[in-house]
């Protein structure tokens, strides 16, 4: 009995990934660029354990059994892996044992967080190591098999995933454009927003927007290709102020082309709209680009902040949006920041013009979430294995 | 002393305009069509009075004394009208009399419409009648001078404002596609939403849009002139479906377009995507489109409808958002509708099916106003005036 245990990181999309040029093998319609977060805040954990005497795969998510069937995502994660060991020469573990495989994710799915990519690119960096198969470009093809944006979570920093040429999805990989280290105080609030609708699902929403959209090609031609020369641009030189107004133009253009689709698909509600407004209204007050929103496929803001800028960004977002669990020790979570004085940098005048905003959300998050740009998967040692003799923890 | 008094139409856009080309001339970068609602339920009134012995031009909206400033729009209409006057060889009444004018709207602010649209065609239609001007193509290059899409309220029925070519304008003009006898049973109704935001002013949305949105020049140019041709046939055949998702889908594009913008502009809140997603949901329950949603730059949704669905559509949007003043008398306005049986048409497997959709938004209207298609503007009797010896009644 063999068992790998890794966790793999959460990765939130600069330039956004939305629409397919093919369903099975997850071809998208253009390049998205991402940025990924510390796994010592978000991140999924697998553990694989294979054995000659497992008589049938198996797989237990969040604790409960999920079933493993013929055609599904992961059955397809699978026999790519089991591919790719034999095209390694890789003799750790015969392709012909049972895998049993246990995984969770660290942070409540009320987050609204992508947790099939930090999950698919969990279970495939854990079978690559279970095979002894090494990162590689092909690597994240078949993690983008499991979920599309899987393919980015495989590296730490930022990533961008080419969209490719090829019928047969082998040019459509992630790629590092810069580390984590090249840009470490490069910081992110996730704001969690409460909610109550229902929301179009990302597969079908995105299959809806290439049948009915009539602006997605042009955006996916014409609009991406010049956002990730400009993005990855000002990623090189670390240049804020074009990140932020790509980054939110993105978003912006992303939710645009959801509400483009027939019917349309509605992801931001009025507090995602409060808090966009907020960030043009604080970038403004301050005099420039400080912050940087960007919504995902629901309403949960995430704010990309200089680690120097965030304890006045969290002072400003606290007083506009003001909790009543403010206090309460499970409402900030993540990264300490240290208290703002009366002083520095954001002067009185600032603060006025913040006390004065005519945004009225009290109460609008659940809580808030302070992480930073992280590394890619990671292997972890015996003792933190979801699994004991094959079987989850506490099953 | 002689003097005009005129009421004039509301128009609600199917194919939005948002854009300009010149900003002076307000020549738009798209055709646009738009349906005429009856002045009995909704208008703009206006007198205008002219005399040898006044002094100077003033004008009165709601009451107000309001600047009558050289290089106003106001004072841009005059002075075409006048052209016009000349160029007719009107002689009913001298140019050179200075002119006072009244005008009032019978419907409230808070409702959202456009009512600088009905307003200026009022104006200009009034002053028209004035100078015994025919109502002609080129009175609607004067209305739009005033407010771009007032020049489709110079006519009844739907209407098509084309962009024209030409640099001066003279060619962006109001053509009626179909009378309101043509289809006569097409009925509006108005949810006026609660809202509290501040929006974008139109003028100034529109110019970030033609900025800053990547998307806008495609919907323009590829986009609009499809749906215009497929619009014009649908009224011509009083093809309700094709009718009804036009209307809808444009509707959504131009609020992405306003999302594309940078920075953003909102108009539709929680409340307006709620209606949205409760119509498509109605309409999919009855098996085909009855009702079709539009909403301008604001929360409120207008909602097409044929006169013979308007019971059962009225008695599903009071299921689905019921209000504590449904019975206040003030709740439903304009046109009356029969109640609902509990038999005809929508049976009760469809009554089930709306009952229980899920959207959770009770008191989310003020008021709604029922309106059908209606009539171009028209000249009042003498007894209608909203002046006495050229000042306003009760100044």
């Amino acid at each position: 009995m063999i068992s790998v245990t890794c966790v793999a990181p959460v990765n939130i999309a600069l330039i956004k990934y939305w629409g397919k040029r093919h369903e099975d093998l997850i071809l998208p319609i253009n390049d998205s660029i991402s940025m990924t977060l510390s796994t010592d805040e978000l991140c999924a954990k697998t553990t694989v354990t294979a054995s000659e005497t497992f008589e049938q795969n198996r797989m237990w998510l969040n604790g409960d059994e999920v079933p493993f069937e013929e055609g599904s995502r992961l059955t397809r994660c699978l026999k790519e892996v089991h591919r790719l060991a034999l095209a390694n020469g890789s003799q750790k573990v015969s392709p012909s044992w049972k895998i049993h495989i246990a995984s969770v994710n660290n942070f409540p799915t009320a987050a609204g967080l992508a947790s099939s990519a930090a999950g698919y690119a969990c279970l495939v960096y854990s079978l690559a190591r279970l095979y002894d198969i090494p990162l590689s470009e092909e690597l994240t093809t078949v993690a983008r098999q499991g979920s599309g944006s899987a393919c980015r979570s495989l590296y730490g920093g930022f990533v961008q995933w080419h969209r490719g040429a090829l019928d047969n999805g082998s040019d459509s990989v992630a790629k590092q454009i810069a580390s984590s280290k090249h840009w470490p105080n490069m910081h992110v609030l996730i704001l969690v927003v409460n909610d109550e609708r229902k929301k179009t699902a990302s597969t079908k929403g995105m299959q809806q927007a290439v049948k009915t959209s009539q602006l997605i090609r042009h955006r996916a031609d014409k609009v991406v290709p010049e956002r990730i020369a400009q993005l990855t641009d000002a990623i090189e030189k670390r240049d804020f102020q074009t990140f932020a107004e790509i980054t939110m133009k993105d978003s912006n253009q992303f939710h645009a082309i959801a509400l483009d689709t027939y019917p349309p698909c509605v992801y931001m509600n009025d507090v995602s709209h409060k808090i966009a407004s907020f960030v043009h209204s604080y970038n403004e007050i301050m005099g420039s680009l400080h912050a940087a929103y960007t919504f995902d496929a629901g309403p949960n803001a995430c704010l990309y902040v200089l680690e120097e800028n965030v304890p006045e960004l969290l002072d400003a977002v606290q007083k506009v949006f003001p909790s009543d669990s403010m206090d309460s020790g499970t409402y900030l979570r993540g990264l300490s920041v240290p208290k703002v004085d009366s002083t520095p940098k954001i002067g009185d005048v600032h603060k006025t013009k913040i006390d004065i905003l005519d945004i009225n959300a009290r109460n609008a998050f659940r809580y808030i979430i302070h992480t930073k740009v992280g590394e890619g998967p990671k292997e972890l040692s015996d003792n933190n294995s979801l699994m004991i003799n094959g079987l989850p923890l506490g099953d």
